[in-house]
């Protein structure tokens, strides 16, 4: 049994969904486990991870439109705005998504679905550099 | 340490919560692993897995009209709808929950609380067939 | 290659959001693994896991008056209501945020972001005594 560690850097060019299957792939792959299990952790509270379809862009803008309803930019409810009307809605986006995903490896190979890809989603309007930590253990 | 994976084929009923805590139990229980960390993978991005109370019936019949208020099928927002007005709420209810859980074993056991169960929440109307991969690593 | 594990158990002061980061850091530290994941496991379906920023305690205020919003107390929707008007409420603000974590440790430290916080959060009016599983696996 064996682990391997790293930190993904991802430059994101302003709120969106970004993804970062093709980061995480040959990462994977060039750790020589077959079968394990790996983790990606995101080391920010305004920007989130994300299991979805890759096959459609529209998915994509279409999360975002829901997202941007649900918790609106400068929504008077919050308190807490020192870096912007997008400041608290990233915060609540990120605690409606996820902070961390699990996927087992088989045969070498990430287990997910034909149609699902990795997504990094940033949550804040100005471009930004997100730290994404990544963690496999298996043999 | 050693590790066992397996793939649960679920097939649903259409839209809804199907309990398969009675699906997992007896596979970490045959692994052999006392401790360890169960981990249940989502292979699909229209259907996501929860841990809920499973005493009360009505808990699942009140999620699923929370979902369908919180993202309406047929929502003029979205653009995303080749396979019909279910196809992106699927997709965003998918967002909103989980494609994967993990859950410590110890004793041989789950380590669920009294009131907890494993679902698979069904996002499309249609009944479908679905894939949840599972992963076990102790010893 | 070693497994730790433990229960923690928290006594809440009603709804709200509790750090625990100082419980569960130095627990980490005690188990003298340098590289692993630690995961914990909420054995509750009426408070949840959460991972936000513990700078500003005007956050943790913000995301209550959001998820209070979102999922009002005495909903006339919901048909679940044995324990009070906060019973269901509480199960769906559960299904929206996380019944379990992992975070990755690497130099025997949790790799969390400089402005990342554990947060146990209550979704039941009343103080309550809640159960975290801690599982940790490394060497």
């Amino acid at each position: 049994m064996k682990q391997a560690t790293d930190t993904l850097r991802v430059a994101t060019r302003g709120r969106g969904l970004f993804e970062i299957t093709a980061k995480v792939s040959p990462w994977v792959t060039a750790s020589g486990i077959a079968t394990g299990l790996l983790t990606l952790f995101m080391r920010h509270t305004s920007a989130s991870l994300l299991i979805q379809e890759n096959a459609d862009p529209a998915v994509m803008r279409d999360l975002e439109r829901f997202f941007a309803r649900l918790v609106p930019d400068g929504d008077p409810l919050f308190e807490h705005r020192q870096e912007g009307p997008d400041d608290m809605p990233a915060h609540v986006r990120s605690a409606l998504t996820q902070t961390h995903l699990c996927i087992p490896v088989m045969d070498g190979t990430l287990s997910l679905g034909t149609w699902q890809g990795i997504y990094l989603y940033e949550h804040r309007i100005a471009p930004s550099s997100r730290e994404v930590v990544l963690h496999l253990i298996g043999d």
